[in-house]
């Protein structure tokens, strides 16, 4: 059988206590951390809180040729994974060629970010569009480029007046602020010639399921100046605010107070 | 403190181990059960297995009158709810009158229903709308009324192509069925003279988070006959299909082979 396991959000204690068990009780145990990992906690910290020895899979190894997977037919698979599993296509994409080759699945749930940000922010998590991904800019041919797509996403869910929540890159053990995140949102909408940015409210996370878990409110020119502190860190920019939202906006965020009076009921 | 605790899906070890100490350390333990409650552990099943007293609270003392919440003062007040806190508005609420009242929180995340259903179904989690429950028929002067809300929900999600999920009703221990939820449906959309239900593909949920959840894909008319087993159901109705989609739902619930030739890219 192959058991996805969810590890939650921040380090080796947010699995679940049947989670926990079902590491503790696997023949084998695999993980992937390129889709998500967990900041409080490395390989090796995992290993010693399980007592047990996590093979890190890379992602050819998950998506392009799962060997491993064979050992599913006649022994119990443990697979690790950050937040919720099934969250992402990956895990479902390698779930449904497991199906395929007729060995067992099952998966034991966790907190994943998406529910997690609607909980700190208190934006409702039905308004949510498509979700993207702010990239580092490279460079090409002497010219730096910046993709637009995380800033067409983000027109879009607002002309439904839905929320996008913005994962920020990393590349080689760096990380992307909500700084530079919010400085390149910017300059995305500046290279469009638009300037809808430019009095919009946006909402950065820093270290959501950690104790010192930082949520932060504020128009987006603004934000680019506040210290989140270590990583991960993440985006939200929220369409047109419910009350409610507003509301928990200024009490959990330190929003400006008149986000209140321009939300709708 | 007030410590807001997700108890997860289903029973006493959905609970992440950070989440299990947090309630092992708190002076005082409360808990709320009205928005959600775990199938496989009653109270006293939890407090043996976390070795302390719960006090549980009513919707009154949650929402209208929380003279509880002075005591979080103080004292480390753990406040446990199933599924992820803060997805319902009411934990919310509570948490915006413990800030404004000087009271600091503090969130334990954990699994949600909203994600499972994304990963047991292979349903895309942003593709999903606003959410609503199926109320169980009351009769009033004599004749028997079906609130058609959710039809009417269910309608605006399929017009903006999102999937809906229907939470189903609760009432005096009595759990309503996927079967009892597909039919109510079925007679909202004859009472609205309207049959574009009778081709629509459902798919019912049972015991989520649990080790013999149960996930089954089928035209709504069929669904109303399948054997969900024990409570609790949801359900959901998705929009039109991406190819993935209809890919999982063949393979993870056994929805008819032809979705996949109707799906979109």
């Amino acid at each position: 059988m192959l058991i996805f396991i969810g590890l939650g959000l921040y380090d080796e204690r947010d699995v679940s206590v049947k989670g926990l068990q079902a590491i503790k009780d696997a023949d084998v145990i695999c993980a992937e951390f390129y889709t998500s990992r967990l900041m409080g906690a490395d390989q090796a910290k995992l290993e010693e809180f399980y007592g047990r020895k996590i093979r890190v899979l890379h992602r050819e190894e998950v998506e392009v040729d799962p060997a491993w997977l064979e050992e599913a037919r006649s022994k119990d698979v443990a697979f690790l994974v950050g937040g919720d599993p099934m969250v992402s296509t990956t895990h479902l994409d390698l779930r449904l060629r497991a199906c395929e080759i007729g060995i067992q699945t099952r998966v034991i749930h966790s907190a994943s970010i998406v529910t997690a940000v609607s909980g700190l922010t208190g934006l409702q998590n039905y308004r949510f569009g498509r979700s993207t991904t702010i990239p580092f800019p490279y460079t090409a041919r002497g010219k730096r480029i910046i993709p637009e797509t995380p800033y067409l996403v983000l027109k879009q869910n607002m002309e439904r007046n839905l929320h996008t929540m913005l994962f920020l890159d990393i590349q080689n053990q760096r990380y992307m602020t909500v700084n530079e995140g919010s400085e390149l949102l910017l300059e995305m909408a500046q290279c469009a010639g638009e300037d809808i940015l430019d009095r919009q409210i946006a909402v950065g996370i820093a270290r959501a399921g950690s104790i010192d878990a930082c949520v932060r409110a504020d128009l987006l020119p603004r934000l680019k100046d506040w210290n989140f502190g270590s990583p991960l860190h993440i985006m939200v920019v929220p369409a047109k605010l419910h009350f409610m939202e507003a509301r928990a906006l200024v009490a959990l965020a330190g929003a400006p107070a008149e986000i209140v009076a321009d939300a709708v009921d």
